[in-house]
Formats: C-alpha cells, sequence, structure tokens
C-alpha cells in the first residue's frame, strides 16, 4: 500500500485519547474524600516518600541518559553510512532515545500519583460506602496508570515515526525506555523488599507486632515500597515492552511489507488502547459482588473487543490480495496467538501460585516438617512451574510464525514469516492498558487496607479491604505472567530485528553470500556458542546482585528499627512516636546505590560482547540471555508467589494458623520469596528487552560478523 | 595414516592395566584390620545396606535396558540404510548398548565394594598407626574405584571398536552408560538426602544428638547413602562422561581425519589412565603432614604426565605433515585447554564454596538475622557463581577451536576445527582416573568418621578422620566441578556429532544443499527457537521432580525417626535398639521409586522432540539443554556448598559457635542445600549427557529435518 502518514496521525490520536481519559478518570479519583485526618497524614507520607524516592531515582539516572544521548548522537561520527540507508545513530536517534526515557518517567509520575493518591481515598470509599465504591475508586487509580503507560507508548512511537519517518532511526525511543525501565525495576524491587523483609523480619518475627502496625517504624516505607516496586516497576516494564515491540514489529514489518508492515502495529496498538478504555467501563460490582468477576468482565470485554477490531484493522492494511495474497489472514492469527498465550500464562501464574491449589498445597503440607522443607519445596514449585508456560511460547512462537508462512506466497514464505513473532507480541501487549489498570489496582488496596490499619478504622473497613487485595494479588500474578510472556515475546521480536540489521549490514560479506545475504546464526560455531554461554549466564550474574542487594539493604534497615525498638522509649506502646522519616530514607538510599551495578551490567555486556567477539557472539549471547531470563524470571516469580500464598493459607487457620509453628516456617518461605518474586524475578524482563534494544542499535555498527 | 588394530589394542591394553592394578589395591586395602566387633558390625551393616541398595537399583532398571535393546536391535528393521553406510543401531549396538550399561554397573560395584570395605579399615588405621595410613587407606579405596571407571571405560570403548570397526555403531556404548548413570545419580541423590535430612531434622534439630549419634535410627541409612550418592554416583557419572566423550571424539574424528582421528581419543586415554596409575604413589603424607597437599602432588603428578605423554602421541599420530600439516599442534593445545579448564573450574568451585572465603563469609553474615537471609544470600552467592565457569567454559570452547583451525590448512579449517572441541572434553577425562580416585576418598573418610562415633572409639580418631574428611570436602568440590565441565565439554562433543550425523543423513535435501550438504543449526528458525525453549525447560523441570523427591522421602524418613524416637523404650538413653535397618530400607524404596519419572523424562523427551518436531528442533532442544543443565549444575551444587560450609564454619566456634541462633539459622540453609548439591545440581550431569547420547543414535533415524 502507498504511505498514508494519515493513519500513524490515528495512532497518535488514540495515544492522546489514553492520556486525556486518564486525565479525567483521576479528576474523579481526586473528587472522593480522603477521610480522616490521621488517613490523609499516612496517604500524604506515603506519597511523599514516593515521589522523594522517584526524584531522587530520575536525578540519579539523568546523567546516565545524558552520556547515552551524546553517544548517540556523536557515534555518527564514527560510523560509515552506506548510501541511501538509514543509521541507528545520530541526532535523531539521540532524541528519540530522549524522549523514550523521558516518557517511561512520565507515565511512572503519572501512575505513581494517581495511585499514591487513590489509597486513602480508597480506603475511605470502603469505610463510608462500601465495597463497590472502593473497587471504582482503586481500579480507577489503576487505570490511570495503565492508559498512561499504553497511551505515552504508543503515542511516543507514533509521534516519533511522523517526524522521522524510519523506524530504524526512532528505535532508540525503546531503548530508552528499556534503560529506565531496567534501572526503575531493580530500584524499585530492591526498595520494596528492603522495607518489606525489614519491617517483617523485626516487627512480625521479633516484636510479633501485626503488619502494617502503626508502631512498626518500617511501615510506611513497606507502603511506600508497594508503590514504586509493584507500581511504578511494573508500568515501566510494560512501557518498555510496549515501546520495543511496536518498533521492532514496525522495523521486520518495514523490511517485509514496506508502510503496511510499519503501520499494522501501530493500529493493533491503537484499537487495542480504545478497547481497553471501553473496557474498563465494565468493571463494576454491587456491594456483595466478586470484585474479580468484575475483573475479569473488564478483560474479556478488552481482549473480545481488540480481536474484532484488529480484523477490521487487517482487512484495511492486508486486504490488498494482488500484493499480499492471504497473509492478511495469517498476521491476524498471529496477533491472536499473543492474545491467547497472554490469558494461558497469565491462569497458569495463576494455577502455580494461587492458595488451594496443588502446588502451594505441597509447600503447606511441607511447613509441617519446618524452614527447611518449605524452602525445598518452594524451589521444587517454583522450578515445575516453568516448563508448561515455556511450552506455551514455543508453541505460540511456532503458530504465529506457521500461520503467517502458511498464508504467504510461497516464495516469500519464509522471509515473511518472521513478521508473525513480532505481531504475535503486539498482540500480546496491545491490551496492556487494560492489564496495567488490573494490576496497578492492587497496590493502592493493599496500601488502602495499610491505612485503614495504621489509621485504626474499624475492622469491617480492613476486611474489605484485605478482599480487593486478595484479588490484587491474583491480577498481580497474571500481570506478572503478562509481564514475562511479552518480555520473551518482545525479545524475540528484538532479536529477529536484530538479525536483519545484521544482515543488512553485512549483506557482502563472503559469509553471508554463502547463506544468500542472510545472517545464520549457526548454533553450531563456536563463536555462537560462547555468545551463548556468556547470554545465558548474565540472569544469574543479574539475579545474584539484586538477590544480594535486598540482602544488605534488609539488613540496614532491620538494625535501624532494632535501633527505634531499643532507642525510641515508649514507642511499643504507642506513647513514643517512630521515625517513619529515616527508614524511608534508608530504603531510598540504598535502593538507588544498589542499582547501578546490576544497571551497568544490562547496559554494558551487549556491546562488549558485540564489539569484542562479533555480531554472532551478540547473537548467541541474545538467544542463550532470553531462554534463561524468561526461565529465571517465571521460577522466581511463581517460586515467591507460592510461598507467599502458603503463609496467607496458614494465616486462614490452616494447620493451627498465626503463631503455629507451621506459619513461622511458612514466614520463613515467604521472606526467602520476597527478593525471588519482587526484585530478581522482575529483573529478568528488562534485562533480556534492554539487551535486545542495545543490540538492535549495535547491529548496523559492529565491524566483525 | 593407515589404520593400525594394534594401537586399538594398546588402548584396551591400559584399561586391563587399570583395572589389574585396581584389584591390587584392593587386595591391599581387605589386608587392613577392620579394627573392633563393633566397627566390623557398624561397616557390615553400611557394606549390606549400599550392596542392597545397588542390586535394587540394578534389578529395577535391568527391565528398561532389556526394552532399549530390544528396540535398538530391532530398530534396524523399521530403518532404510543407506549402502555403505552404518546404521547406529541394530544387533552390534544393542550390544554396545548392554556393554555400556553393564560395564556402568559392573564400575559401580567394584567402587562401592572397594569404599564400603574400606571405611572402618581407615578408622582402624587411624586409631592403630594414625593420619598417613588412614589416608593411605581411604585413598587406596577412592582409587580402585578411580581405575576402575576409567578402566573399564577405556576398555569397553576400545573393545567394541576392536571387534565393530566402526564408532557409529558402537555408540550405544555411550547411551548404555548414561542411561544407567542418569538413575544412578538421582536414585543415589534422593537417597542420600532423603536419610541425611531425615537424620538431621530429627536428630539434630529435634532430639539435639549430635551427627552419626548411634541412637539416630538413620545414621546407617545416612553413611549408605554417602557411598551410593557420593560414590557410586559420582563414579556412574564419570564413567558416562568418559565412554561418551571418547565416542563422539572418535565419531568427529572419523569423518575429519579417518583412522588417526578415530584412534587420537583412545591414546590420550591410554595415557591419562597410565598416568593416573603413576600418580596414585605420589599420594602420601608424614603423621602431620597435609593430606591436601599429598593429593595435589598426586593430581599435578598426573596432569604433568598425561601433558607430556599426550605431546608425544601427537606426534605419532598426527606427525604426518603431508597428511595433516600442523594440525597435531593444533589438537595437542585443544587436549591441553581440557587440562587447564579442569583445573580452573575445580578451583572456582571451590573458592566459592570454601568457608573463610569472601562467598562464604557473606553467608555467614547472614546468618546474624536468620534463616531468610542465610537462604537468600545462599542462592546469591549459587547464581553468582555461575558466571566465571562459564565463561572459562566459553573460552575453552574457542581456544580449542581456534587451536585447531589456525593450524589447519586453510581449505579445511573449518570443518576440522569441531574436532578441537572433542580433544578438549577428552583432555579434561583423561585424568578422570585420578579425580574419581581424590573424590572417592572423600565418603570413606566421611564414613571413618561416622563409624568412629557409632563405635564409640576416642575423640582422638574422630579428628584424624575429620581432617580427612574436611579435604573430602575440598576434592568433592574440585571432582564436582570437573563432573560438571566434563558434562558441559561432552554434551557439545556430542552435540557436533549429531549435527554430523544429521548433515550426513539429509544431505541431499534442498535446505541442506543451499549450505553446502551441511546441517545448519540456524537459532532464527522458530523450529529451532522451539527446540531451544524446550530444551531449556527441562532442567527446570528434572530439578522439580528430584528436589520434591527428597522432600518427599526426607518427609517419610522423618516420620520413622520420630515414630523409633517415640515407640521404642529406652533409645535415647542407649538402653533399647534403634530399627537401622527399616530406615535404610524406607531410603532404598523411595529412593527408587523416584528416580523413575525424571528418567523418564530424560529419556523420552529426545525422541519425542526429534520424531514429532524434527532435527532443528532436537538441535535446539540439545543447546536449550546443555546451557541450562551446566548453569542449574553450577548454581545448585555451589549454593549447596556454600550453605554446608557456612554450617561448619559456625560449627567451628564462630558467631557463637553450635546452639547458637546464627548456627540453628545456618542449618536450615544446610538443609535446603542438601538436596541442592547431592540430588538436583548432580542429576544436571547425566541428564545433559544422555539426552546427547540419544540424540546421536536418533540422529540418523529422524524422518524430517
Amino acid at each position: 500500500m502507498e504511505p498514508n502518514m494519515t493513519l500513524a496521525y490515528y495512532a497518535a490520536g488514540a495515544g492522546i485519547l489514553a492520556l486525556l481519559f486518564a486525565m479525567f478518570t483521576l479528576s474523579q479519583v481526586l473528587k472522593e474524600s480522603m477521610g480522616t485526618p490521621k488517613m490523609k497524614e499516612i496517604s500524604e507520607a506515603v506519597q511523599e516518600g514516593a515521589m522523594a524516592y522517584m526524584n531522587r531515582q530520575y536525578k540519579t539516572l539523568a546523567p546516565f541518559a545524558i552520556v547515552v544521548f551524546i553517544v548517540l548522537w556523536a557515534a555518527q561520527y564514527f560510523v560509515v553510512q552506506e548510501p541511501g540507508s538509514h543509521l541507528p545513530v545520530g541526532p535523531a536517534s539521540a532524541i528519540s532515545f530522549l524522549v523514550g526515557a523521558i516518557c517511561s518517567a512520565i507515565a511512572g509520575y503519572l501512575g505513581m500519583n494517581s495511585t499514591t493518591k487513590a489509597n486513602a481515598r480508597t480506603a475511605e470509599a470502603a469505610r463510608s460506602s462500601g465495597l463497590a465504591k472502593a473497587l471504582q475508586v482503586s481500579f480507577r487509580a489503576g487505570a490511570v496508570m495503565g492508559l498512561s503507560v499504553a497511551g505515552l507508548g504508543l503515542l511516543g512511537v507514533s509521534a516519533l515515526y511522523i517526524i522521522f519517518e524510519s523506524p530504524l532511526v526512532i528505535n532508540s525511543f525503546a531503548f530508552g525506555a528499556s534503560m529506565i525501565a531496567f534501572f526503575a525495576r531493580v530500584g524499585g524491587g530492591i526498595y520494596t523488599k528492603a522495607a518489606d523483609v525489614g519491617a517483617d523480619l523485626v516487627g512480625k518475627v521479633e516484636a510479633g507486632i501485626p503488619e502494617d502496625d502503626p508502631r512498626n517504624p518500617a511501615t510506611i516505607a513497606d507502603n511506600v515500597g508497594d508503590n514504586v516496586g509493584d507500581t511504578a516497576g511494573m508500568g515501566a516494564d510494560l512501557f518498555e515492552s510496549y515501546g520495543a515491540t511496536t518498533i521492532a514489529a514496525m522495523l521486520i514489518g518495514n523490511t517485509i511489507f514496506g508502510f503496511a508492515g510499519v503501520i499494522y502495529p501501530l493500529l493493533i496498538g491503537a484499537v487495542g488502547i480504545i478497547a481497553s478504555i471501553l473496557g474498563t467501563f465494565f468493571v463494576r460490582t454491587s456491594e456483595n459482588g466478586n470484585p474479580q468477576a468484575a475483573l475479569n468482565v473488564g478483560l474479556w470485554t478488552t481482549n473480545i473487543l481488540t480481536a474484532v477490531a484488529a480484523w477490521f484493522v487487517t482487512q484495511n492494511i492486508f486486504g490488498d490480495t494482488a500484493q499480499f495474497g492471504t497473509v492478511g489472514t495469517g498476521v491476524f492469527m498471529a496477533v491472536m496467538a499473543g492474545l491467547i498465550v497472554n490469558v494461558a500464562i497469565g491462569y497458569l501464574t495463576e494455577y502455580y501460585t494461587a492458595p488451594g491449589k496443588g502446588p502451594v498445597n505441597s509447600i503447606v503440607e511441607a511447613s509441617k516438617t519446618g524452614p527447611s522443607t518449605v524452602v525445598i519445596h518452594g524451589l521444587a514449585v517454583g522450578m515445575e512451574s516453568v516448563f508448561i508456560p515455556m511450552l506455551f511460547f514455543a508453541g505460540s512462537i511456532y503458530f504465529a510464525f506457521w500461520s503467517v508462512l502458511s498464508n504467504a506466497p510461497a516464495e516469500h514464505a519464509a522471509e515473511w514469516a518472521i513478521y508473525g513473532i513480532a505481531m504475535a507480541a503486539m498482540g500480546m501487549l496491545s491490551t496492556s492498558g487494560m492489564v496495567v489498570a488490573m494490576d496497578s489496582f492492587g497496590p493502592v488496596a493493599d496500601n488502602a487496607g495499610g491505612i485503614a490499619e495504621m489509621a485504626e478504622l474499624p475492622a469491617s473497613v480492613r476486611e474489605k479491604t484485605d478482599k480487593l487485595d486478595a484479588v490484587g494479588n491474583t491480577t498481580a500474578a497474571i500481570a506478572k505472567g503478562f509481564a514475562i510472556g511479552s518480555a520473551a515475546l518482545t525479545a524475540l521480536a528484538l532479536f529477529s530485528a536484530y538479525v536483519e540489521g545484521v544482515s543488512h549490514k553485512f549483506h557482502a560479506d563472503p559469509e553471508l553470500v554463502k547463506y544468500g545475504g542472510k545472517f545464520v546464526v549457526n548454533m553450531t560455531e563456536p563463536m555462537v556458542l560462547v555468545g551463548m554461554f556468556i547470554g545465558a549466564a548474565v540472569p544469574f550474574l543479574v539475579g545474584a546482585q539484586t538477590m544480594r542487594a535486598v540482602g544488605q539493604a534488609a539488613f540496614g534497615m532491620v538494625e535501624e528499627v532494632r535501633r527505634q525498638f531499643r532507642e525510641i522509649p515508649g514507642i511499643m506502646e504507642g506513647t513514643g512516636k517512630p521515625d517513619y522519616a529515616r527508614c524511608v530514607d534508608i530504603a531510598t538510599k540504598s535502593a538507588i546505590s544498589k542499582m547501578i551495578a546490576p544497571g551497568l551490567v544490562a547496559v554494558i555486556c551487549p556491546p562488549l560482547v558485540g564489539f569484542i567477539l562479533g555480531a554472532k557472539a551478540l547473537a548467541g549471547f541474545l538467544g542463550g540471555l532470553t531462554a534463561v531470563g524468561v526461565l529465571m524470571a517465571l521460577f522466581l516469580a511463581n517460586a515467591g508467589g507460592a510461598w507467599d500464598n502458603c503463609k496467607k493459607y496458614i494465616e486462614q487457620g490452616h494447620l493451627g494458623g498465626k503463631k503455629s509453628e507451621a506459619h513461622k516456617a511458612a514466614v520463613i518461605g515467604d521472606t526467602v520469596g520476597d527478593p525471588c518474586k519482587d526484585t530478581c524475578g522482575p529483573a529478568m524482563n528488562p534485562l533480556i528487552k534492554v539487551a535486545g534494544t542495545i543490540s538492535l542499535i549495535l547491529g548496523p555498527l559492529l565491524t566483525k560478523l
């Protein structure tokens, strides 16, 4: 089809629409009452702590971003540009990088602002109105986050494309987003777990006071952590997936189909966003209703609307049978594969981590013989939980590829089919707005419960927020599966795009000529194996760094909480006021200082491998990194989730309930699981994507195969 | 060079020499006194338990072996044989398979017989003579195991080659060895840890009695476990590596160099065995000497003798410059790379797990804040410990490849270089005799200590055996690194041989013709990716199965020990005799029943992937499986080792020593680490090798690419 930039304006328009709707929703949330002065005070303390962390995080990252900006700008002078080709470096790339980084930060701020402002309002809604209203307020706050993420993602990519008209030039948008995302995920993850582990180890285990008890000095930091880790971190993660996948699909599409291949992912994004906006209207429940059902209705509405609209978009773009044959059908099927695998991974994640089901029951059973067997069985559940999701990924990769292959004209089949994988990723991510909304609602409800506890509201309020929080745990599990699945498909799309880039750069190399000008990543070549072995080891290294960071940061927090319990008179009786701010400060400082090292590993490894060992090694590196990163992400997230729910299940009164030996064992499992599921595991997603986005830029710049 | 079967007889002769020397050494061991009647009684109970387990294990495996034997024999009727080519199935293959399986079993029996007979004799030597004699007895027992493993391996392969004259036909020898090894590793691993965890959880943690206390009903089972897990399991593992690597190198060598390439690995094996025999004479210490130093002298002597002799062998085989140019130098360098990486991995493993060094210290420090942080930091150490070894593997792969490449004539360079990887693996394994001897001596010393404790010998005896046991821990760490490293290189050699086989089978396929008749495992093809994702997930599945098996088996053991403490009157006072046999029986039954499921996964996955998804998917499967299997093996072994030594370090009196809170936390870490380091981790080595050996047979039988 002929290039028609109006279509790109449609996509940008959908992005703007999402942002406007997010602003409108935020204004609705802000209209609600914050409740008692005590509630307001606590909420503001959480908000202040969260914003202070975000400010410090972005201030720390600014110099890194500026260095990369300059490198990207200046790199054009060191690279030979072939006539008629675009370079992935230069002013446009540098600007795109900065836009990506800044959009990621803005999405983070917008979402955090909304969720931290909604926590007291949700508690108040539960107190004065009831469950239905509390769901409405918390879900709306989540929707602000979700639509900001998706809206800024789509707007950013389409606006840059409208300006620079080349997907290659703007691919640093994805790099900017992913660099920020990695730091935000790791920093937020360390923050939240340092505070949580610190609060639990001293408060719950040593002092024997309940969670969120106002006497615990780390309790505000713990609530801040929920926001900076679970909300801002997840938002940045999916913003990155969104940007990276869209651009990778555009790049691959450009090579294969020209303009049609470029505009199609943008339009799939647009229909997904509009479907997400419409979906939010279906999330409502009655006073005795089931909030989970309400959210499911919203999600399914979004999925179905996206599927239907995607069909029409496909007809429109790939309908020209003379040029494309029936490939539109294949591409559409690939998009559907993404939507379906999304749902499947979500349910699988839930199965492995939900209380009352086989896997968690096995850990509960093991808690009878103490903490060692709890940990052993939790590790077993985590390891087991990767297998079927990996089969689903493998199946969706093959189905997406095959559906395009079997619908393409024979002479193009193999070449076109790679677009299927990219579009499966795009299909999966198109509903990000809704998925992030469902995910972000959880921490709001969790925080609302914390505020209810700290402000000493009646138990009935906490009951309602607990009901929402329980639902939030399920949606969080689904979103985690979604984040991992989307990262896996995004990484594969980036990998394909990287290979395209290298093929283009080295097409005249005798080795590529031998393979018809194509870059073949041959696993039997030692350089590919070398890269694969190195890449496969990196997730373990980053896992170790982040795991240890939590251990060390929690250690600092434990010492501070112990100190306050010891030194502040009357703190346990409720007459002395704990120094919340100091705990917030400790968490902030340690998270910021400890996110740097893993961040550098993530950003520096790909150029080192690429420039020293060459393009083949970097391809092997990406392959090994992706496979192992996805495995570790699933393993760590599910083991952690299962431990968490084992503890919760016992707390419901099973095996003697709280204070039983089984509960003590389960608490130890849960504490081990905390950094697994909220720091190391989530760090894997941006790790594999940041490697992909950097490699995409490096591909055309590498000097040897 | 012209085929000269006399050289193969030399190799077989070296194997026979090793076996004769092993028999002679055994007779030396048997001459020693077994000490008091009590010591004799305990030793015989351990021996009886171990032999009962071995008998049951092989009886259970016999039907599986017979099924495979029949399948291999009958498969010739379902496969079209191309004229002039050998098939990897048929009577010769079936016989080779059986010989491999039986040799593995014999090696296990010989070694077990020797180590279980030497335990009381070592204790008695420590009592009546002293440390020097105790080292002599225990090391001699280990040497019987080591030389049986290497001797039977070399004799088996060379004899079959002399009979059938085709490396392809005899490659089921490796399959037989690896099938048995997988079951032996997993079964032995479950046995040893079920007994150990069960004994510790009730004995040490609940009843507060020391390790190896005769009042503990699980104590004999625990000592049996050391033998069936650490000795027989490790022996089977390295026997498999030995067989598989030799055959893979012969296969690759045959394609590239003809007879010279086939005979060379056999001769390297021969010189390694003779060097190992000579090396054993250098292991001797004075009464106040350092047993570690004595073992190091033995190991270094073996390494240096092997290196020197390998040089002359290389000159002899690849000395014909007209035919081979300077490739001999390259091949020799590859062999050296194997020897060196062997040493490096050993030292790295020791660094990450030795008490008093950084990694273990970080866990010790974490024990101040309780079991959760012990587990968190242990996981971090485990994850961190994979990175540098993986760089070494990557480096050795590249070096081995490059050294052949740069010494080969330009027109053959790329084709010949793959032989470098196989010969690096062979170089590494050539010294197996010595490494297994050093490893097997550890459990003998450990058992001797147990017998000293149970027979209530003076504390000075236990001190001496403890000194040997501590050295045994280091040599075990080195051997573990060796087993993982050799498995990695063996798997790569098998992978290369598989690719050769597929190339040969499908050389006329248009897709291979496009690539010059070569099977290119292109990581960007979805089938390769699909296979890689599935293969990468399998180690996690097997890890989960084996981890859970230990949890469940230990659970049964805990209940039995608790029952005996409750029901047998006077057991805690030492007046009632515990029912040791029942614990031995429980461990045996649960190990046998739980080894089947992971065994089936290991054996069935490759044919499923190969026949359903094709040769490309199976190649991807092997790649993913190898990378992740090696990572998991390192991670699990080192995390477990570090936890173990953290506990031991605290028991030496640090942080309050035994009975302190820190010690309690460390014991929990150690218990978690037990199945990691002795069941799941070791299962990874035979897992990746069994997949390789099966694929090697499958390659020429697959029906689609």
